[in-house]
């Protein structure tokens, strides 16, 4: 066993992020590895000599279990070995496997079928399993990270924000929501489209020349050969499976990646020191910088807005891997095996906001005063906008000049936006007969809480949350 | 009327490309010119008036018509005037469309919008409208194109190549069904995404707090004006609509163009001088090159490529644009505007693509002459792997041998494969046996013409021709 | 004249921002719009005629001038009348040129070239001309503003920030001057650059067989005519001059255009709410929100943000078209017309970001409001780091744990640091000597400040701003 | 030692690539692996604490010595194990590194530094060294098998093509030097950006607050610092080094890989089966397809290519890595780690194309057999443009018109284009006067073989091959 000192690596994946993301490392290698890439391919292999049984009435359950612990005790290092002669990976693979499996069943190893229809085929059981079995339940724990703080804080007032500056009021909970709903979408997408991933056994040309000399309906074959992966047909094939059924998956992968890098943000700018309302959970041990104690620096929300920054340009490379001349050139063959670290690095991403997430401590107290700011000068002057609204509503047609007039004398008294409101008593009651359509009954109640004014906020919050986390539990 | 000479515009979809593709360009610019856009928009305002009167009761069919007369005539020249004033490009259009509609109507324009109500939701209506009316056409069409050949070449003999290298033969039916069954199902993509955006009327930052002061059930509201433009509500706005519905969409049409630029390369490559098995339209009066008359170049091929080298690399920044800090910063507007580039171009490689396989010229003498070549020096060598594989299902062991020897004595003989293999009986009756269990009446009909050996090339072919012909009737 | 009204066209570019940016836009125009690309053309083939006739010794000033009017006054109309028959650009060029001059002169044009001597060599001049007439003063324009601030501010002290954390003092000055060096470098290599651009007149394949046919020496006629243009040979050519030098200038522009990126989200930030450290110019008439009357939305700087992400990706595409198959293949031509799209998009941008920095208002208050608390809990706290680092210099082994214990104190009593510090006499007569070996006359003007603990902030600010505000001055 | 199988690692690079490009690897984990990173950052540490000896006048051979063996065996494993604690990768490293050194050096360690003093003057080593020792070797080994080619093949004939499309003759060693040039530029480039790269000691916000609490003159710390380490100081620093130093070099490590990836294509279609110019190295053992044996894969070219557009896209996050908020944000850190990445994939192609081009097989019989076939149905009628340009010059006006009957009649009587030139002879005379001035003595050997025709296709070939070749052994 070919074994190296993992600092000695230079993907940052095989050596730093393996230690720091050690489950998240030992979840993927079980999938996307090269043992585990070997490892596919012998159990496509090991489909295919069961099909030809299974058509000829030969196959029992003993020589499918035979074959399935062959497929998967198949020995990485053996095959490279073979490789050096053969210059040829599957090549390789079969020559190993023919030494493996009973002497009878030799000529089907590998009988009929090109190599693309075991690597292809292989490649789609890995990006299912891995989805399935890693990245998902990443995904799904992140999301239902989420779905509790848009529930928990559904109420929690917040200034609302457009670029950068401060807007009209909002709570916690729905800020949130906003990535609960977003990215929840998304991971339904990444399932729907990991269970239409593909597979083929149509020869090198994929228009089965070779199965049409061995089977009358090659496409029957093709199709009890990838039963036993779970996996259909591919519609067409030339000596690839159709690109597109793997594009859209990695593409959804990196929509979700997206979404996540817009919260790693969200967050990175709400631990700035001078808005402070939420903080990464922050180990005792833990120092925040070599020369200034007193920091406390959003890092992990940095982390992940950096593994997106190195892997959202990737998909480039997955829409120039459509491109294969011809019935197939090869030259999408080593880029394609960048796809595990694409996958890792979105995986890690994942992993590392859900523990983001999980610790997330949002400061009440900061919220508070960073909304109670948003008036600048004009205590409580944030609720000047529903005021000139309900105004106008009433049907006073300079509602809005009405309402600027009062915002200019509380700030020349230093009274509160509501104080000198009361005292327009015309205006005021116009004002409160409207808020009573509503349903709201005590005009006080809204306009000396600026919190109050949210609209659904909380509701929709509670909404998505409950939703979501719903749908997470589902197919599990 | 500020008009300008069209030589002096800049990007060369609008000066050169305006001209090449002049139809398409005119179907571009009624729905995504700058005059469309702010049209679009002035459409979402009338649509919110509409809302408005419908809830009070008092929306009339002469009213209705009015709006929708007034949104169509809004002056794009008008518009920026205004804005010239407000340097607020909504604002602009609100106080322009106030001096249009009757007066009692002017307090309810824009009451209870905040600019991006109009924006995104305009947005999605030109994406929705331009895709169904421009787009899809002109890939249907395409699409037609394709299956009209598939299923017309589709006994016709090639071989197929994979690495550029001679492989076993195909039809060249089978090589443009790859792009029937790749392509079509992009364009159900398209069409399925192209129904899916979305639309919002929920406020600044998406919580309707400003509705909330209006109507009981903001939600409402919001279903009511979007239905009048045809659109469902996004789940969750903040300021914005949930950039996925969009983002998809985008995503899927680079989908599309990648596989029409794998076919752009392939038509290319089949043009070689040393290939030549197909010929793009030339037209009597066409000059090849300023120097070399011989010449006949692939050029509209060359073109849709280039055109796919310039917008491929764009879908970053749509992924780019799905980040917009907290409830939403302006970094996503100028890049926004762009998608009208991305999507005149798309569209205009997809009509260049269109024309190019509309007139395609196949020289099915050139593809005999190159299958024929395929065995190298063995004549009809193409047909030893259908052999060897027969000798393995008749279980002969070291078929692969028998056969080797059969092609080495071809070569040195200067017989044809099938003249050597006649010879040796044993071998060639057990061939013979077994192509007769697989329905093959007559041997020498298969071993004495390559072509033949095409599996499901041809049945396949038809079998998609027919299905996506179909397909793309639908929903027409 | 074909003229469309401009709100038709489909690119921004040609309309809003044409209007919002029409100076640039007519710098723009001038150099790369359609008109000037065939004018530059018929500059080249002018050109040649001019090499021809030195060579054989018949070159006059008048034929020169005469020559140069006819280049000038081409009319794109009649070209693309042309092109209209011959399906081909340059041919269509040549066939109206040859009516323009004087008969005897008509054998001469386009003697000896082949389409591309011409359009890569006037790619190079409008490429060249571009960049020194329009995107350069632009660039220099925005330097020397930068200049101007990073001077003027040198000494204006504000908290530097890292993770977006109070980190220890520095000047604003400071934080302008990063952009001074950073993008000053850039400038004066994109200058370099553009003077590195290249042609060719080489024939069809780059080895001058043609040319060979014409004169002994085909590389000097080709230094002739590209002497007329200002430019050096392709050290190669095949069909193309080598794309490397003009993919240089491109990536070096996309590297300016990241540093002013980079600018435009510092300033978007330091505008936040919250910190409120500077402000763009807002005229008086300007609407800041259609709702929210008290935003002033950094949006400016958010525009250039967004032009960057729309243009940053586009780098992929110049990569792309290194690639020419053989000895050349047409893949680049219609992606390389949108060369001229980035060039704007760029030019546009920084435009922008020189409005931004010329109208950009400091807001010292805020600057030193936000400075004062960045100890956090112990006032002037930001003093431990230097009081630590001088007991450490004195040869005080736990100075580190000595400070801390300070700090805790002030923080329990409330005093100042400072405060706290002189009443440790031992510690603070050390730390007092040090900071005298340092030149720091009276110890409490140092502690009572910590804006004066900023090392060589303003010092190099204003070194900086010197040179490079000079260099920016030279080849002018 | 943690250690670890490298088939269960993830990225191709460490456990495929590692083995079949094991002397490259070796070479990439000695300086860019992770255990060459943290002794970089050893080694920056130990010259910091020379730097502070020398200023005081205390620095001796042997200590200088016993620090740099310190660094050169620091063991990550026990750094990895202190950062558990610190969380802290650089305090962690310091921890470890006062352990090691005499005890009165531990105050000096990591004095006056903040962690990204450094860390980025690390990364300027080793990325200096990476490209030195191991990059621009490999490159010029490229380059030099290239100039050999050049040189080799400078007479020998071959059909030159644009589109795809038989043009005019040029030399197999034309077609060479074009990579010669411009890959030999390349290199140039980032020899001379690799000593560009800088290094800083300037504290958390780039401004010398802390140094200037050590010392007089900070900068002259800074200087004996980076000198210790071969490095100039950053011309300005944040907390960062200007990032544009270290992306320029990877931008033209990029721009060499397009030119390879070029090259790759190149290869990739002279190999096609209907061409068949080129072969790569074929090894007696190697299978060409597990069922087609006759094929001959161009599968290294095809590597090349298929690594390019793995990496070719990242430059878009070496872009991103720009913009780093305000004194810095941290969201360059993990995006900066897979740098290690593209050094590696890019040299593996480098060295991969090393191969190919050391092992090119040139088939001048298929070359010139190409060559006899490019006129078409004219024989020869490759050299009816020369015929045509010199009728040109001998001052016929319509001599296209000429010629252009003569092909037509060599087309009809099956005659060579030459043979029927000779029956016309007043153009033959004219022909052959002006073929004389150009001193070709006898007009028939040109005539006779269109490989003739190649202007100085040999004479630049054997000028590149010969300067390129003198300029890689230079610095060496």
């Amino acid at each position: 066993m070919e074994t190296r000192n993992i600092f000695e690596n230079i993907s940052c994946i095989d050596h730093r992020y393996s230690k720091s993301e050690s489950a998240v490392f030992d979840g993927l290698t079980k999938y996307i590895s090269e043992e585990a890439s070997i490892r596919s391919c012998a159990k496509a292999e090991a489909a295919l000599v069961k099909a030809h049984l299974k058509i000829r009435g030969q196959l029992t359950q003993d020589i499918s279990d035979k074959l399935d612990v062959i497929a998967a005790s198949v020995d990485p290092e053996a095959v490279y070995k073979e490789e050096e002669k053969t210059k040829h990976n599957i090549r390789a693979l079969v020559n190993v496997m023919k030494t493996m499996v009973p002497a009878d069943l030799g000529p089907l190893v590998h009988l009929g079928a090109t190599s693309v229809d075991i690597l292809d085929t292989a490649l789609s059981c890995r990006m299912r399993d891995v989805t399935k079995k890693v990245v998902l339940p990443e995904l799904k724990a992140l999301e239902k990270a989420l779905c509790a703080i848009a529930d928990r804080e559904a109420e929690t007032p917040q200034v609302g924000r457009t670029h950068g500056q401060h807007a009209v009021p909002i709570t916690f909970g729905w800020s949130i929501a906003e990535f609960v709903s977003r990215l929840g979408k998304s991971i339904l997408r990444i399932e729907e489209l990991s269970d239409q991933l593909k597979g083929k056994l149509a020869g090198p040309v994929g228009s089965y020349n070779g199965p049409s000399m061995i089977v009358k309906d090659p496409e029957e074959l093709e199709r009890i050969y990838l039963e036993f992966l779970g996996l259909k047909p591919s519609e067409y094939s030339n000596q690839l499976v159709e690109p597109e059924y793997l594009l859209r998956l990695l593409l959804e992968m990196n929509v979700a990646f997206g979404i996540i890098a817009n919260l790693a943000d969200d967050l990175r700018n709400l631990q700035r020191s001078e808005i402070g309302e939420v903080f990464e959970y922050f180990a005792s041990t833990q120092v925040g910088s070599s020369t200034m104690p007193q920091k406390r620096n959003p890092w992990n929300s940095e982390h992940v807005k950096s593994l997106w920054k190195a892997m959202c340009p990737r998909v480039i490379t997955f829409y120039m891997d459509q491109i294969s001349e011809h019935q197939r050139d090869l030259t999408n063959s080593a880029s394609q095996r960048f796809i595990a670290d694409y996958v890792a690095g979105f995986t890690m991403a994942v992993s590392r906001m859900k523990s983001v997430v999980s610790g997330l401590q949002a400061d009440h107290e900061s919220m508070a005063k960073n909304l109670a700011s948003a008036g600048g000068k004009v205590k409580g002057g944030v609720l000047a906008e529903p005021a000139y609204i309900l105004l106008g509503e009433a049907g006073v047609n300079d509602g809005h000049e009405v309402i600027r007039k009062i915002t200019l004398e509380a700030e020349q008294t230093g009274k509160t936006f509501f104080e000198v409101l009361k005292t327009h008593t015309d205006a005021y009651q116009k004002i409160t007969a409207q808020l009573e359509k509503l349903g709201v009954e005590n005009p006080a109640t809204f306009f000396e809480d600026p919190a109050r004014y949210h609209g659904l906020a909380a509701v929709k919050s509670r909404r998505l949350a409950k939703k979501y986390a719903e749908l997470m539990e589902k197919n599990n």
